[in-house]
């Protein structure tokens, strides 16, 4: 975490994130990425909701993750949220999530694509939204 | 599993299935049902898809389950699909997840309705599928 | 929820809980039962984890559910949580999700066993725990 | 998919699988990875357990991932395994998720680390693992 995150959340984890090698499991920690990117756009002023009438959905387009440390059953953890790069039809998001320490415990580089719904083809990012990222940036 | 058995899909439990106790997940279960059930309703030749274009959509009213024992990582299990009544708009379904000496692990009633995708209310199952199912239960 | 709710636990409905009929995965209100009974233990000063130092662990036993409405993505919803029974060595739940207007969308009563984690044979609760729900409830 | 490809798991989409946008939820897809790897391991005559016994546990350090396409609800899969490197204590995977065209949806780099399953820490792969996975890529 830096001086660019701009939104964390704070979540529990439960026994359905956990795998038997009593650690949680690696897919989970992308559900905390989406969770955190949603309620960051959600507190810039802007429902993250799939838009079938205005033929709008944001898919993510490709990532890289790092696994550090594992989070374990009952832990506290924090999901941050940085936007590196807010492009006209995409935004990479830079994402951690970190113990009560502060110490990263996985950290990942995601692009997220704005597209057509019934396509699937790229389109711009609402302006409304990419005004309101640009305002939480302090842009 | 008994005489009534209409349909079994075997499967493997998986990494993403357990949880921090060494066992299958509670809520996996269900999940298993689910995907012996499409198998069955595939098997009778009819797609379980949601069918938007027809404005009809499956979902499930009620279950009850019983845990007997516990499934873990790497079995092997059966889980078996029974129709206990096929009324005009819902099935009432008899379903048991199986070890390979054929113990019954889990068992579940699952009352699944046939619902207008808009409005959620029930409507009359088309008429295909239910012929389909009369035929797979030897009516 | 009524006068004998002991606990309720908000949770916001993110993407990875809906499925492509548009509204929550059957199975995963079991997940958000699990949470909230959790964090209600955790309030009742008691970690839920699995105990295998003192080979304790919690497993269901088994549940019955009404599904009425369907909860949508983005939704803020309500887990409650009342003890129906606090038994020697297991706990009957009743625990609902309401959405934002206090209308009950799902409602289970849940049987949760205490086991020996190596044997999986029941055993009685934690004398703490007993006494920390006994207290939660008032008596 | 290509000549180094090998192991090949097919399956099914089901409803667990898909999101409220109709597709794949994007964490879904490392399931799949990992169903596939555990396979390629038991068909090497290895079972991929976690190895209490002998303190063995393997974690993912990291990936990246592209989505190209998306897979939807029905849908017939085939999940390929390619062994990039075969370390001292670490795999290297090439892993992709196919359409029934032979199209890939989605690939992967997936690097998955042998460690000591008490400390978390490195270890060499276990000499039969590693034995099996040369052999299965015929050196």
């Amino acid at each position: 975490m830096d001086d660019q995150t701009v939104f964390t959340l704070p979540l529990r984890i439960y026994v359905e994130d956990t795998d038997a090698g009593g650690i949680v499991f690696y897919a989970n920690y992308l559900k905390y990425f989406e969770r955190a990117r949603t309620e960051f756009i959600r507190a810039s002023g802007y429902e993250w909701r799939f838009d079938l009438d205005h033929n709008i959905s944001f898919v993510v387009h490709s990532l890289d993750i790092k696994y550090l440390k594992s989070a374990k059953l009952d832990d506290m953890v924090s999901v941050s949220v940085r936007v590196n790069k807010l492009a006209k039809t995409y935004i990479d998001f830079h994402q951690e999530v970190l113990n009560q320490q502060g110490e990263t415990l996985v950290k990942a580089n995601i692009k997220v694509a704005c597209v057509h719904l019934d396509t699937a083809k790229p389109r711009t990012l609402p302006s409304d939204l990419s005004q309101k990222i640009s305002e939480s940036l302090g842009e």
